[in-house]
C-alpha cells in the first residue's frame, strides 16, 4: 500500500493559525517534507510547525526548490529536472507505505510552488494526495485593516505586482485590488496612486503574522527597508462613492 | 473596562477547519454572538463550532441577520435600522466588561456580514475588536479540485456571479475566475461557457465542508438539485495555453 500524501497549507507563520486538522495531520503522519526557498536557509515553514508539534520523531525532508523564472514561456530546464528530481523523492517515500506531509506556507492553492509537481506526483503513480487549505496571507491581511475584501455586489482581484501595468483599467472594474509581492515596483505604484488621488485608499502590508511584521496605512511613509518579498498593497477601490 | 469583540472566522463547515486561535479564543470567551439569515433558522456557524467547544456555560445571542439588498445605490433604512440595533446590542454586552466572540462562515473579509456593523462599533464606542481570519469556501474548493488559484505571474478575480456579463472582458485578463453564488444565473453561464469552448476549464461547487457538498468537474452534469445559495463556478482560463 502506498502512503498519503498530504499537502498542507499552514498559515502565514503564526502557529496559532494552523487549523486543527492540519495538526492533527501533523501529529499522525511519520515524514514531514518541508520546502525551502535557499538550499542554505532555514525552512520558515518548520519554524512554524515547530511552535507546536514535536518533530523528535518524525522523518523530515527538506526540499530546496529554487525560484521559479520562466524563459520566454517556459521553465528552464535545469529546474524542471529539479522538479523531478523532488517528486521522485517524495513518491519513493511514499511507495514505502509512509505517509507525509507536505507543508507550504498560507494556502497551498495561492502562489505555492507546491503546485509545480503535483502533475508529477499524479502522473502514473497511485499516490492519494489530499489538500488542506490554509489561512492566505491575504486573509490575514484584510483582518489586520479591519476592511473586507468584498462585499454584496462586489469584486475583488489579485495580482502580482510585476502585472501592475494593467492597473487603470482594473480601477474602474473592482472595488479591491491586491498587489502581491510588491516590494521591486512599490515606487511606482505609489507615484501612480498618488496621481490618481488613491493614496488615501491604499495599504502596505508585509510579513505578516511573521518576525518584523509592518502595516502602514500611509504609504508615503514606507521606506526602502520596509520593502521585501513578503509584500503586498491592498487598493480599496471608489467605485459607488 | 470595555470588553473586546473577536470576529472570529470559523471556516466553511468542517469544524476541524476551525484554527487553534479560534478555539482558544472560544474556549476562553464567556459570550458568543452568531449571526444567521434567517430569523427561525438554526445558525450554521453554531453548529459548527458545537462540534468543538462546550457551549453549555456560554451567553450565547443569536442576531438575525436580513439579507442586505440595495435599493438602488442605498440599503433599505429597515435594514439599517436593523443593523443599529444589532451594533447597539453587542456594544450594549461589552459594555458590561465581557469579552464577546461574533462568528462568522468562512472569512469575516469575504462575503461576511459582520461589515455591515463593523463601522457602527467603532464609530464613538471604546470596543477593541480584533478579526481573526479563516478558511473561506474559495480557498476550501481549489483545494478540493486540487487546482492552484494562481501561480508565479498568474492573476484572479472572485466576483458575485450576478456581475457576470462583464465575464469576456474578463477572460482575457485573469487565469481564473471564480464566480460566487452562481445560483440564480448558473444556466446562462454554463450556455456562454459552451459557446466559447471553455467547460472543460470549469468546475461547479456547492455546500463545501457541509452536508450535501457537492463537486462537479462536468458542468453539464449540473441539474436544479445541486443549485443553491452555497455555489460556485471556478474556471480556469486558457490564457498562455
Amino acid at each position: 500500500m502506498t502512503g498519503t500524501l498530504y499537502v498542507i497549507g499552514i498559515g502565514p507563520g503564526d502557529p496559532e493559525l494552523l487549523t486543527l486538522k492540519a495538526v492533527k495531520i501533523l501529529r499522525d503522519v511519520p515524514c514531514i517534507f518541508f520546502p525551502k526557498g535557499k538550499e542554505e536557509g532555514i525552512s520558515l515553514a518548520r519554524s512554524v510547525v515547530e511552535g507546536v508539534i514535536d518533530l523528535s520523531q518524525k522523518e523530515l525532508y527538506e526540499l530546496h526548490f529554487p525560484m521559479a523564472k520562466k524563459q520566454g514561456n517556459k521553465f528552464s530546464r535545469e529546474l524542471t529536472e529539479r522538479w523531478d528530481e523532488i517528486g521522485s523523492a517524495i513518491t519513493g517515500i511514499l511507495a514505502q507505505g509512509k505517509d507525509a506531509a507536505f507543508l507550504t506556507l498560507g494556502d497551498p492553492c495561492i502562489y505555492s510552488t507546491y503546485f509545480y509537481i503535483h502533475g508529477l506526483l499524479q502522473k502514473g503513480s497511485r499516490i492519494q494526495i489530499e489538500i488542506i487549505p490554509g489561512i492566505s496571507s491575504i486573509n490575514l491581511a484584510f483582518s489586520k485593516i479591519e476592511q473586507p475584501m468584498a462585499l454584496a455586489d462586489e469584486a475583488f482581484v489579485v495580482i502580482p505586482a510585476a502585472y501592475w501595468e494593467s492597473f487603470e483599467p482594473l480601477l474602474a472594474n473592482f472595488h479591491t485590488i491586491v498587489f502581491m509581492k510588491v516590494h521591486k515596483v512599490f515606487y511606482q505604484l505609489r507615484e501612480l496612486l498618488s496621481q490618481k488621488g488613491l493614496l488615501r485608499n491604499a495599504w502596505y502590508v508585509s510579513k505578516l503574522g511573521m518576525k518584523g511584521e509592518r502595516i502602514i496605512a500611509d504609504l508615503r511613509e514606507v521606506t526602502d527597508e520596509d520593502l521585501n518579498y513578503f509584500s503586498m498593497v491592498i487598493l480599496k477601490g471608489r467605485k459607488d462613492e
